[in-house]
């Protein structure tokens, strides 16, 4: 017999009955509200082309790294996940689409306390009506009846926009991107509003791939000299006014560490020459970057743009793999990172300015209490972006508001960023958002800690106004 | 119309019937116990003098730097707020008191979620009575309330000192202070005690501004000869015995680090005589800085007064504010600490004397169940302080017990510190202490982890006499 | 009047009414499993020789360091306590049992809220059926109750380890000891399975006391050229061989960090000689253990045996201590541990290999998000052991869960190790393990993140077939 699937309409909130009463009420009143997404990886040519998703294993399985990875753990290979690997090419092995999904299917139970099984089960029930819950018994069932649906026009790209109530769809792209999709969508008589983000590593870090070919290249697309620092800057300022013309508000940058630095003219000149030669060791790369992380910050507050950075993983951490299938297939390894230190030349030099907004993310959950919310706490120029990446899960957001409200308060935060490249799971994922953060403040009114009007007022910060206000939208 | 100010009577409690209704058995027995405030930096005049405080925006808001910080977090400046700028010297701006309260009231909702709209909701109801919430529109009502109360007698110092049963008070002064309030103090007829704690960081830190002044002013005021590292020692003894005789039980040691050392003898005069001289370079300083903390434990095993450390704050983060406003002005951020390395110089010298007392405090809360309560559980010279800074808040106290107590258990703790300026707010902080402890015990004995009747052994000792016992009152 | 000693059947579950109802049943399905032990520390001669145990303070207090930890945390020797010092060498110095027992008992009251009690507690009500409560008053009732018990022939080790439902226990040996315990079990018609665990620190520590001689008695035991790097990595073939003939089917690897390497050969050979010279410096001792870690993956990949690492210990922190009474006296204190960077030669040469499975524990909690979860929900040779040393307790417990599970999952863990030498205390250790791991998923359960059949077929993975399987036994 097969197991019923079953959303219970109380799922994520407390046992105890005084709290789960009041998170209900809270939430009630933004589970319908609009969806704002901020940051995420989703791919704007979906959204122009408006063209059919391909099959279940491409939509849901393939490109969401939180999958292949718990897979991979358990033995299973990722070619037989129908991953291509490098020496493939282009060429996608092509295996047989159902396999995959009976496959993954019949290993669904490792995914037993994960937020992905409750994404996916949300997306099951709520976006495809699927009623039986995913195992190998239903594997066949659960592919017949996503394929068809995808074939139907309500499963396209724009009505799932539409559908899911998203009011703006931010996508990252690098500065050498054209843009094409995003001028598709502008130029198209669609309302919906999917929006880019400037995000220049490839042009940032001395020990990207081809760093030299990407800023020569940076450097024709602007009509800058970037065989100079001043130009190289220019080609930033440039290209970041294209971007905000397709609908930017923000900027984005994944770094290996915190590194700020305010360094004098001439020693960013002479640091540049050395990153553009080649000849620059892993300190004068880290020095690169953390200099670029701070003539970022200026530009935002120059040209408005809200500045995001996320630093501390540790980038294909698995050496073969990465040879075998590439970059993004869950070899990424988070690292103790510091901000006190690192922030400070950024800071000294534009923390007090009440008119840049710098929200910073962690994947070292340690510094919430002990370094992001003092230092959100005390800089304007300073917000926290929520929990995120590997902790953007019910227990993740639960120690995210207990370890950071106390001492930044609610107001220095952002609201939630789904960061996702899996389409379907974005409603999911807000509404796990929405029922923690509903959950928390109803435990604080439930303890006395909060008047119940003021929990309400808040659920709807950080269900909806807060990322709206923080990131200019 | 304006939103009420209500204190529940069971806030702080847990949501849950069975926890709740132990945990208020449990506080019902340790309310009303006395105070005990073994570390603080309340001024002694104001108990010396007993004159009426100033304003509302003065006594409640200016000297309390987790409310300057939230506020300037938000854009709000320090100018604003009334805080001089180290260009106006000594001379306050005289900004209005009354546009400033507005100011802090229109902005209050920015404390939602943080202890100190507890504490402070917990002042306005309780010392002065008012029934409706602060925000912008009650915010002259607050004023006018507030400054009348302080003109009346019952609101002088010492009557509130006595009204919120204050057994014992200690303040923190520098060795070069005269202790002239506490001699006031002590010679009056008021049979209050407030007494002093020795607190020698700006004579022991050789980054500390103007050092070798603040040393020579220590030599002439001790007779003794600080141009050397024996009369150096010498002045310190002299010193503590004088705080001693005014009541001081305590030293208090503020250093970057845990860091400690336990060099020989040639090597403590050499390394003297450079911080003297001022050449000692971060690495020197810091050495010296370690040193003396293990001269310190000396004399104290010495004299009997119980060594208190608290290490890990980044002092003065944010460059620019300080140039323009000095200390204390919520800049201070908490950094990554080890005490495992640091300490052991000094542990392996006296960590085995019973007849020491070294409290150790933590702004790294990572470091409560891996290093701590390890440390702790071990050494018979070593107890924990509570959770402190940015930590004395419900979750901060929370975790801190959660953290700590399975492995050094709770008579290596030494109960609650308010650590506080903010007078009017002691007794919020220490309730703030008895619930949440209280509700730590009826969790254990709601699980079946401890028998109720100690639990109540235990509410008694966490609330005041492990305190009095600990810092020897 | 004594207090009674009464365990409550619902102990360690949650006081909400909801989950209670659902640990409940959940562990009513494991409660009664057999006792899987694959790691810890009890002596082999107990089951060898099943001689009776020999006083209560011998068997429940001496051998426990947390027990000896937290009496000398408060001032209490370790000579009062019976610990012999170096100095009285094998002769102990005969303090009377139960004058120390006494002592014990009129202490016990330190041990309110930690893990211990809770152990003591159930061995003294399930094990010797006592029903008041330990303290001063008792202390005479409980050594004569023991006492006796001692000498009936259901009290001898056997007895005690069929009463107990011990399907399998393992034990730790060094590569130089001749397993004649264990020969003795395997040769003797009893039926219970204890088994070794291949524990080489002593010949892969170069900063072990006597490392040469350890080695040079390794290659005369192995009849191998142990002069050289490539006989030495014989010796090791050699000796596991021999272990696993006695029922291993694992290794143990306690080493200062997680560091691991990938040298070439000819390094290797070097580094081996100047290890053996005793001319290596810290950091080469360090990369020789590093350099045999990858090896003994290597090896384990070979024969199968799986491999345990658990790094960072301060191994005697207390210099005088370890001076005076030598090694586990409770003087280890946990570091800072990183994972990412230290595994990363050993996973990138191994990681990928399904047929290794390298089990890891970490002392510092800090790495269960940030770097171990990550690290094990990824590579399919990597599972995290359980909550150990120092957090075998329920918030441990709870915070293992809780910080792992999202990340990782159930599945690349490996269920509940006891780790310990005091033998009674394994029924109770287990127990509270699984009462945890039921309340936790009674928790998910409760709050609609998991179904109830799911949750227990994970209560049984977890309190016994992980451990088996992760294993292999």
């Amino acid at each position: 017999m097969d197991a019923p699937l079953h959303l219970n309409d109380d799922r994520l909130f407390s046992a105890d009955a005084t709290v789960r009463v009041i998170a209900r009420e809270l939430y009630e009143a933004v589970r319908n509200l609009p969806i704002v997404s901020p940051h995420g990886h989703t791919d704007p040519s979906w959204f122009a082309l408006n063209a059919p998703f391909e099959n279940p294993a491409a939509l849901l399985l393939q490109p969401d790294h939180y999958l292949l990875r718990m897979l991979y753990s358990q033995g299973i290979s990722l070619t037989d996940l129908g991953i291509a690997t490098i020496g493939d090419g282009d060429a996608n092995p092509q295996r047989d689409a159902r396999e995959i999904w009976r496959l993954f299917a019949s290993n669904y139970y490792l995914f037993r306390g994960t937020p992905s099984r409750l994404w996916l089960d949300t997306v099951f029930s709520e976006v495809f009506g699927l009623e039986i819950a995913l195992s190998a018994a239903s594997a066949d069932r659960y592919f017949d009846r996503i394929s068809e649906a995808l074939e139907r026009p309500e499963f396209l790209p724009r009505a799932l926009f539409e559908r899911f109530d998203i009011e703006i769809l931010a996508t990252t792209e690098s500065p050498l991107d054209s843009l094409a999709a995003h001028r598709a969508i502008a130029e198209d008589s669609w309302g919906g509003r999917v929006i880019t983000t400037y995000r220049p590593d490839s042009v940032v870090d001395p020990e990207y791939e081809n760093f030299a070919e990407h800023v020569a290249q940076f450097g024709e697309l602007t009509g800058q000299d970037t065989g100079h620092w001043q130009g190289y800057l220019a080609a930033h300022r440039v290209r970041r006014r294209f971007f905000k013309s397709l609908g930017a508000t923000a900027t984005d940058h994944g770094h290996p560490s915190a590194a700020t630095a305010d360094l004098p003219l001439s020693a960013c000149e002479s640091l540049y020459r050395r990153c553009l030669s080649g000849q620059a060791d892993a300190h004068e790369a880290e020095q690169f970057r953390a200099q670029v992380l701070t003539e970022m910050a200026g530009m935002s507050l120059e040209d408005g743009l809200v500045m995001q950075l996320h630093p501390g993983s540790y980038r294909n951490h698995n050496a073969p793999l990465f040879t075998q299938y590439g970059r993004d297939r869950g070899a990424d390894i988070p690292m103790t990172t510091d901000y006190v230190k690192a922030l400070r030349p950024l800071l000294n030099r534009y923390g007090n300015e009440a008119g840049l907004t710098l929200i910073v993310f962690t994947l070292d959950e340690t510094s919430y209490s002990r370094e992001l919310a003092p230092l959100a706490g005390h800089y304007p120029a300073l917000r926290l972006g929520p929990a995120w990446w590997f902790h953007d899960s019910p227990e993740g957001m639960r120690r995210f508001r207990e370890q950071v409200t106390e001492t930044a308060g609610f107001y220095n935060t952002v609201g939630f960023n789904d960061d996702t490249r899996a389409f379907l799971s974005i409603p999911a994922r807000h509404d796990m958002a929405r029922r923690m953060d509903c959950n928390f403040l109803a435990q604080l009114v439930a303890e006395h800690r909060l008047p119940l009007d003021e929990a309400g007022e808040l659920a709807v910060e950080l269900s909806y106004t807060l990322a709206k206000r923080a990131y200019r939208l």
